[in-house]
């Protein structure tokens, strides 16, 4: 870690989702944790990087994104208004051509996205893991990374190439390992419960798509005999590190399940409204019930964006409208942006700005005409309802700026020559078809 | 109109919501209308603004907002999570002691979001017209106005009060009438017959919320054996100049009287969701029928953002979700967005860029990370999933730029004023609740 002590100045804080705002408060971290908050600068504290909030800049936990697969976007806008299979088919003719350079472009985008909307860390599920750490290295983020599992594999192969690029991260301050089975219907069943028991022995995430589709849900059932959240539990892979995505059509019998494994429940709003797998992700439940939800935006084929904050509004308006009651507020989306993220990825103590927490922190600009007025009283509603991450003025990784006003231009400079890699890749490859998905990792995929 | 010809060059232009992009085009326009559009400038075009795109500027036909409450700015995040009549009585008891002054400074930070977000036209339903007319003037963007009829009111005296507002504003450029009649259920049914016949005789819209809830449903049926479109039908009130908002639980039965009547919806999916409303606006139907289908915001108060582009994102998602299906595009929520609007607000040939249509232009920066990768054929993408309406580099209202990267800041402050303002205002009045709500206008409220 180690970098340069911090010290952050605002007039207006938000400590945490559920907290109230603070006024004319110091934050002070060194070695990426956050060492004193309070209204004066701490004895002892060490001089370094100080930055002072301008008049509307508000500082909170920053973001973390549960289930992303950031390379895609690539993908981004790519013939989103085919139907279902002819998307499909388009999108895995260019899956099947892609290099760890391509990549690396793909990925450098999608991270200068997210830092340019206050997210810090994401978990990420796709091909050519190392070349997004590559990416995410050089921004600085937190990110846990894996090779996906998936298609017609050996499935102790897959593991263990999923185990050995986990072992190449142990170690790194920012940057760690997931085991990432794409689902119980896209994978062997043994690679799930063989991956389950590798994650646990690492001591990262188990990450895997669960119940998106009713059609997953009663395929599950009719060749199982069970529901995926069921087949999960029997195959030994719902525990701790379980993070299981989308869910939009886990049976309540599956919900008490996840409470008594003590499992996360990734949200991915948009991708499933885009996608139309309708289903209802019953967060309120889940919530009361003490199981750690998070909130996701999917890849940037199925959002198309990146931005944690729009993604908490749209989970928020999602759940009100499906309820047709108010009982969900905007504390309880912005608490599974951040604390609940945070424990997704395995990160002690992060989502609060708080004494011992990582120094992770965002500051929004709140001057902007779209989030005035604005008063310690509705400071939560100016983030949730009117802000988006584009209002983002500084995204701060372990106490380490990785996105100020000063930086910006030359990141966002960078993140044009990986699009216009990305656009010529697209173009080299030219318009193509194929009706089968690709399998990963492809040294353990059987010959066929 | 007047003002200077216009002359813009854009590598990349969206002519209409359904066209296809042009490259390397110029517009050009005089007078407030658009004269040329083409590969080089027109002969015989006079000097005057000239705008150059910078290299991902990409213009489109500027949104128009078809239902607000602008100067609700006053109340976003008011007790936003409070419930519905805690909400609802502390508004009123804030709404019952506006002045003039508080509505133009709540108007004027609206009317710089909406510009600064690429709006250029806005139907509004409030109190004190004449003071958002002025915020109005004073940006130089399009509006309908007029006050609310609501409450209990003469019904004869209410109308000639909106008319007599609509004709102030007769021979105005930018600004012109509306009737607006709160709802068949919290206003006289005498003034929603005599509203349309002053709609009708003036030649301006006629903009009343209808068939929100179920409860409006199912009481109108109850009271007046009518279902509230119906109920409109049944009171002369059901035609060309109707602009119905919200629509939430309409029956298929009363889309075809609105297709038959030429009348308009609008849908507003924030504010139906927010408000846990439920429903399902037929946006599909509607459109196949041929039906008038235009987007608004709400007021702030139940958004909290006059986001055009963010509002479009929702209510693609909205309808992909309600449907199971996809087949709602970018291109359906585009069009509600611009040409739907014009035709509510009565703009002859509003909403695309062509000879002979109002000169209201917006540009788009999509350089920033979130639009990138940016081609032709994924343009529609980038902006109706991608953008927000905070990406807005130029918004041009009659041939005349009134939000451009120079303006900016100088709006900015204007808008924060007025923030400060509305703070002061809450602050003197203090807490409180009144458990009725206002009447209006006020010179025709029956005493008691």
């Amino acid at each position: 870690m180690g970098g340069e002590p911090l010290l952050l100045r605002c007039r207006l804080l938000l400590p945490c989702a559920g907290c109230s705002p603070l006024r004319d408060t110091i934050v002070y971290a060194e070695d990426g944790r956050i060492l004193y908050i309070g209204d004066r600068p701490p004895s002892g504290a060490k001089s370094g990087i100080v930055i002072d909030c301008p008049r509307y800049g508000v500082a909170l936990p920053c973001f973390y994104n549960a289930h992303t697969h950031v390379a895609m976007t690539l993908l981004r806008g790519f013939h989103d208004d085919s139907e279902l299979h002819e998307w499909l088919a388009r999108m895995w003719f260019v899956e099947k051509r892609l290099t760890p350079e391509t990549i690396y472009h793909a990925s450098r985008l999608a991270v200068i996205e997210m830092i340019s909307t206050g997210t810090c860390g994401f978990i990420d599920m796709y091909f050519e893991p190392e070349a997004t750490a590559k990416a995410a290295r050089e921004h600085g983020v937190r990110a846990r990374l894996g090779p996906v599992i998936m298609g017609d594999v050996d499935p102790y192969r897959a593991v263990e190439e999923a185990r050995r690029f986990a072992r190449s991260l142990e170690g790194d301050p920012l940057l760690g390992g997931v085991i990432n089975v794409h689902s119980v219907y896209a994978a062997p069943l043994e690679a799930v419960a063989e991956g389950y028991r590798a994650a646990e022995e690492l001591g990262v995430p188990f990450h895997i798509h669960v119940s998106e589709t009713r059609r997953e849900v009663y395929e599950a059932r009719k060749k199982h005999g069970k529901f995926p959240v069921e087949l999960l539990e029997s195959l030994g892979a719902l525990g701790p590190r379980s993070v299981l995505v989308h869910a939009g059509w886990i049976a309540s019998w599956e919900l008490d399940a996840v409470r008594r494994a003590r499992a996360t429940l990734v949200h991915c709003p948009t991708s499933n409204m885009k996608l139309a797998t309708a289903g209802h992700f019953p967060l309120y439940e889940a919530m009361e019930k003490g199981i750690n939800v998070a909130l996701g935006t999917d890849g940037p084929a199925s959002n198309n964006s990146l931005d944690m904050l729009r993604e908490a509004k749209t989970g928020l308006l999602l759940q009100r409208h499906s309820y047709w009651d108010t009982r969900v507020k905007a504390s309880h989306l912005l608490e599974a942006a951040t604390r609940g993220g945070a424990r997704a990825m395995g990160l002690d103590r992060g989502g609060a700005i708080e004494p011992g927490a990582p120094a992770d922190i965002t500051v929004l600009d709140l001057s902007r005409p779209w989030s005035l007025p604005l008063r310690p009283d509705n400071l939560a509603s100016a983030i949730l309802y009117a802000a988006t991450g584009g209002d983002t003025l500084y995204t701060i990784v372990a106490g380490n700026p990785v996105y100020t006003p000063e930086n910006r231009a030359r990141l966002w400079s960078l993140a044009e020559q990986s699009a216009q890699e990305l656009n010529r890749f697209l173009e080299d490859i030219g318009p193509g078809r194929d009706p089968t998905p690709p399998c990963s990792p492809r040294n353990a995929c059987k010959p066929g």
